[in-house]
């Protein structure tokens, strides 16, 4: 009880970044407009509760002593209108740490208190602005790098994801209800479901979360980013390709600020992709015997990689090629013939376990290296998405799929089994709870929290709060 | 001309800082509304240019092929009624690096220009809502990180600094115009101004700009903060004092976000003033007849402090007091007994050059730290500063008033000296082309935009875009 009337108090945050020329402080709650108007002076004496809604008012934000602290911009949003369905003011103030703190620091005097990471957002989600899984669409677009990334979470955001398991939940509820209306009539031994028409039901019910199962891949590897290993021979030209394939991104990024040269020092975009390039610096030539790549540091890093790039600049002995057949079972592989400035030589016809790429490339020169670049994006083997296409992404989604498909997986084996509809109805059942969780209809508050907590504490360590009015979209839950 | 053509384009640029949840990019030119229009789609496709000024409208950014980039919020302020006074437009998008990125370079497709660092500001400025001093004060505002730093700069941006220059300005205009008036008429030998009431007068102006001159000492040191060096023999408890001093410090800074430990390492903030420990790490015993504190490098360093902190754990020797006294010549100088845990001892009555504070404090069991902290603030001589007074803070600003000051000097003293009036005026021109500068009121585009750019380049790297509509400031120039 007590932490159900926590979650009533009003709350504030900072929602930018500070260090900008601006920082926005968002204020949350039912007493959101009355507690920022005792902090905030217009001119003409303007209060906030008295403009319409949406409305920005120029003023100052004054403190308990009269003195004042910054001169800011407030927008009004009244509930239900509002990021998080309540009674919402953002303050624009100055950039300047010292401000934002003061105004925090303040509004917490007057009443607010500190939010959680994550917490507008889980507000919007208790007053059912947003399923869960548009909750963590949040999260995942504000962390997008890439155009994929970003895409697929800004569908999710708009209830794409969430429209697709609507549709599969109704259709599920049909069968369910055919099944149960049977058992309610268990006693006149009727059939109101033809097992034939339920089997297509299910099947096609199957396909689908399948199919959704299947994407997250896809989803991963856009997420994430793929790995890929350059091996080689040392002075084969490893870093010099590595800074070539760099370099052009590198120069993109370099006018984003913020973007901190670390983090994007080993990632290249490739169509919107990211591709992450694994350290293989420990690969060395350790003796003769073991030459090329044969060393267990190198396996083990060659493991963590989706695609592996072999630069070599001679044609490689037989046991070369075997190595490598034996450690890139199962991943793809592209041959990177370097030095084509000083020599070219054709690949003999040797044994491969599947047939790798070969690409020629002069590092040095930066010959074919764009050639080399759709190489690896075609490797990736990403599909094309388009802006409504549903591609899971994230892990718990993932679980609850593969929960569901095992569900709807029994139910037809059921069927197949001729099980009588009690049986059939507990697996219809279990199928659409595990759909359910994924939008957060039918998990409990606590699971929500935790669920929601450890997904925004560990995806991001800024306070995920944002700014958009969701009217426009449609909660399906 | 050019130069003036390519001014009226609309620019764009990222207000904040990217990495929070949200980030702002603001557009300001006369086509700001139309060209973010032509991307930007809301529900019953309303139009920015069609609302009420300074509303907010939720929608999406659409790229030229149909793709939705984000979903956002954006506001439209109208000419002048706008930070820049220009037209203007807010987009509130989610923080990711990425989306931001791509919606700046959506916008410049459009037909807007990247904004350089400050131009913003530098259109409001040029347009009249603000005059150079308080342009400058943004820049001091969103940098600012202590109670006072962040007082005057929010002072300055309020003209409070431009009102008392545009008092001198009318006076001295006074003083002038009588002179000059005495010129017109000089064939016929008339005195409109009585040479005792021009020098009451010009010995007001004197003492004001003196006065505004004077107080730069406290602005420099509450902008830059004030240096305190740490000395004394090793083991006596430097260390354990220093972290004495900043814990408190950082447990207070260390909830806000983004604020990096190391800038702020050595800095203490006592009652809003920021004092800077200087590193004396090279500090240290060499042999016995150098004791204490007797090197060359540890007097280097003790020249850039304005407070020295000479702590000692038993009573130093006659010489060390002659040598403290040779070093810290026209410095503050607090002795801190440490250790009083394990003895306590009364400093004999040695002779001081300057008469320093002595306080006994015990470093290990925190004994006394708040009295040494009184002190250090003390030594600091920081005058108490409120809401509205005036304190020069800006090097540009302490130059033009010395140069007025001698202008002023010389009108004086060729009252003195019973000069024509002619000369007078030259001298009254003089200073009067000096204080306004100060506001920008009589220096040429190009020269403000030479002074500008190096304000904002030198000071801040990140865009100088506030969004404030300075419609309550009346711009005195």
């Amino acid at each position: 009880m007590q932490a159900l009337l926590n979650d009533r108090q009003t709350i504030c945050a900072l929602a930018t970044s500070a260090g900008g020329a601006l920082g926005v402080i968002r204020v949350s709650g039912s007493d959101a407009i009355d507690i920022v108007d005792r902090a905030f002076i217009a001119p003409k004496e303007k209060k906030l509760h008295t403009l319409p809604a949406q409305t920005v008012q120029y003023g100052h934000i004054v403190d308990e002593n009269g003195q004042t602290i910054d001169e800011v911009l407030a927008t009004c949003f009244r509930a239900p209108h509002s990021y998080t369905g309540e009674n919402s003011v953002e303050i624009s103030c100055h950039g300047s740490t010292y401000i934002l703190h003061e105004v925090l620091k303040l509004l917490v005097r007057l009443g607010c208190r500190q939010a959680q990471p994550g917490e507008f957002t889980q507000r919007a989600f208790l007053n059912g602005k947003m399923d869960l899984s548009q909750a963590e669409a949040v999260a995942d677009l504000i962390s997008a790098t890439t155009k994929a990334s970003a895409q697929l979470a800004l569908g999710q955001l708009r209830g794409h994801f969430s429209g697709e398991l609507s549709e599969l939940r109704d259709k599920l509820l049909h069968i369910t209800s055919l099944i149960e209306l049977e058992l309610d009539f268990s006693d006149q031994d009727v059939t109101f479901a033809d097992r034939h028409e339920l089997q297509t039901l299910a099947e096609e019910i199957r396909c689908k979360i399948a199919s959704l199962a299947k994407s997250f891949e896809t989803g991963r590897a856009i997420k994430a980013g793929i790995s890929v290993a350059i091996v080689g021979k040392t002075n084969v030209g490893k870093s010099t390709l590595l800074n070539r394939l760099l370099k052009e991104e590198r120069a993109i990024v370099s006018d984003i600020h913020g973007t901190t040269r670390d983090v994007i020092e080993d990632t290249i975009n490739i169509n919107g992709i990211n591709f992450r390039f694994i350290d293989t610096a420990g690969i060395r030539k350790t003796n003769d015997e073991i030459e090329s790549l044969g060393i267990e540091r190198t396996y083990q890093k060659l493991s963590e990689a989706a695609i592996v790039l072999w630069v070599i600049d001679k044609i490689p002995a037989q046991k070369e090629i075997e190595d490598m057949n034996a450690y890139t079972s199962g991943k793809r592989l592209i041959v990177v013939s370097n030095k084509t400035d000083e020599q070219a030589f054709a690949f003999p016809g040797f044994y491969w376990e599947e047939q790798p790429s070969f690409v020629s490339v002069s590092a040095k020169f930066d010959t074919n290296i764009d050639t080399l670049e759709t190489c690896i994006y075609n490797a990736a083997n990403i599909p094309e998405i388009h802006e409504n296409d549903v591609v899971v992404t994230n892990v718990r989604h993932y679980e609850a799929l593969t929960h569901a498909l095992a569900s709807i997986q029994r139910v037809l084996d059921g069927i197949a089994l001729d099980l009588s509809g009690d049986l059939l109805s507990e697996d219809l059942r279990q199928c659409l709870h595990f759909l359910a969780e994924i939008t957060g209809g039918s998990i409990t508050l606590t699971r929500f929290l935790a669920t929601y907590s450890s997904i925004f504490v560990s995806e991001n360590d800024c306070n995920i709060i944002t700014f958009i009015n969701k009217k426009s979209i449609k909660i399906k839950q």
